[in-house]
């Protein structure tokens, strides 16, 4: 049964969870994985995961047969459980309990497709709604307290399965990664009065220099501060502090955005590893005034070593302006 | 010119440091390394490196030429500047000062090997004693805040070259994670009386499940909040806060211990890449009573996913309590 451990020091925590290791997955790190026989993401392959919780799908398909485009499964290999049952491994000295929460798969197509940024426009407009409605159901139960919707492209960043897919986890408290984010904008927005998002936003479209593309509704472009080589961050221009709260057809205007920094990545630096991860703002805060949602795309380029674990810092050997300067002069 | 840029939200850092791209790496994630012609560490090859700060030499040996078996030299690729030059890159809104500190590299055998483990109980003797004196000569200059003694044992565990090293980073500031462990520990000492990491030595021995092995110095075991599979900490089972200020016969005990870890580790993992970290109090703090000096080793297992980009958080799916057991019962 998974747990969340506290770190007694950090007061950090991580989930424990054994009956993770049964899923596919390489020992080592420099060992490429072995597909399964039969791709459980496949159409016709319906029955290999748990039954579906959403799916588009051809009018008239019942569910879990062929004919949807994206589908939602809970995850066969949960990191999260869905009862709420008590942990056995606490101690006077350390604390820990039940990791419960949802943990969810978004199949992003029909085919075995293993390059994000080959589908097209209808599909990521379809995934980009997937994402927006599942997190929408999600946030409507209260005992979730942040919801993190990621991706992992290829088996060095983290992938277990190669085709495309995402995951959506909920879970009962918010991570510190996040809380940082809310921390910090909150403190700006005391002291400043404004969103620290939108002045980013400002500052980047009036010094143009890591801007990777721009529209009315969006803005990409490589972060100041970026932790890896060709780190890029999607804001909506328009200030809202949860994705899932935000308007459907402001959400899916996100798929053009997202579908044409992907391709600059993909061609400028020859189809790397990815991660993504939509950072959306605590549920049960709703609509503040200082926080904004966004994605954030980690190319993985490089390895985090001793440094990174020892500092909890990074080292980036490309300058974000070089970074951006190359993904705005892909030709698509 | 290397940087510090800070993130506006959240206020952490990175070194952004372009000139460490000349370096010999592989440009995507999933490469090997092509070894340069010659290895610069070899003994025979000290042109090949800058001019060495430190050495144990055989008697009567000058410096940079063959005759010594642990020998230490600045960096040629450093992510600092020994220069405070003055940053560029600031605006109103965001913030950088010049990356200034220390880099350099303990190389730890003057023949080609590549596994720490296979070295014996007195060359790992010499390489802490190196570390110590070179940590304790850092620490005498009051610019710099933090040292890091990093090690990267693979390139898909962060390294640039296979010949066994490690890499010692002055900086003139508290990186994140030695200050939420510096602060964890200030407040568990103001609410307790006492040092979290001394009580985490009683309760490891007591319950005795998560230990690996243990003398009358130092205790080796797997964290209870283990960030990911096979994590192994070693403590001084005296409190001290700084490694660097430890007496010198205190601190070389700690090689048998390292040494017989390292060897369970890669018994029972098959030789896997890995990084540690000597985490060790800020200089400047001296030697308090609640922090306390330690190793932290990585085995580098699983890839780090979106979920840990972001949550800040980890998911290991081996509990510490097996992880220990399986490296207690390693038959060396």
């Amino acid at each position: 049964m998974a747990e969340f451990r506290k770190d007694p020091v950090t007061s950090g925590w991580v989930i424990v969870a054994p009956e993770r290791a049964q899923r596919p997955k390489p020992s080592k790190l420099t060992e490429t994985i072995s597909e399964p026989g039969r791709c459980p993401f496949c159409s016709g392959n319906e029955d290999d995961t748990p039954p579906e919780v959403f799916a588009y799908r051809a009018p008239g398909t019942p569910p879990n047969q062929p004919g949807w485009s994206v589908r939602v499964v809970p995850n066969r290999y949960p990191a999260l459980n869905s009862l709420n049952d008590v942990s056995q491994q606490s101690s006077s000295f350390y604390e820990a309990m039940a990791a419960h929460g949802v943990h969810e798969v978004i199949v992003e197509s029909p085919a075995h497709v293993e390059n994000l940024s080959t589908l097209d426009e209808v599909q990521f407009t379809r995934i980009i709604s997937a994402y927006h409605q599942r997190m929408a159901k999600l946030s409507s139960d209260a005992r979730w307290r942040s919801l993190l919707l990621i991706k992992n492209q290829g088996i060095a960043a983290g992938g277990s399965l190669l085709h495309v897919h995402s995951q959506l986890i909920a879970m009962p408290m918010i991570p510190p990664q996040l809380e940082s984010e809310v921390d910090g904008a909150k403190a700006y927005y005391d002291f400043r009065g404004g969103c620290v998002y939108c002045a980013m936003i400002v500052e980047e479209i009036s010094s143009s220099t890591r801007v990777v593309s721009v529209d009315s509704d969006y803005l990409a472009f490589c972060p100041y501060a970026s932790r890896v080589p060709y780190e890029t961050w999607i804001l909506p221009r328009r200030h809202a502090a949860c994705f899932e709260s935000t308007a459907p057809a402001d959400a899916v205007r996100l798929a053009p955005r997202l579908r044409e920094t992907l391709r600059r990545i993909d061609q400028a630096l020859d189809s790397p590893l990815f991660n993504y991860v939509i950072h959306s703002g605590p549920p049960h805060q709703g609509e503040t005034p200082f926080y904004h949602w966004h994605i954030e795309i980690l190319p993985r380029l490089i390895q985090i070593g001793g440094f990174e674990w020892g500092s909890g810092s990074y080292i980036n050997t490309v300058r974000p302006e070089d970074a951006a300067l190359l993904l705005r002069e892909v030709a698509l």
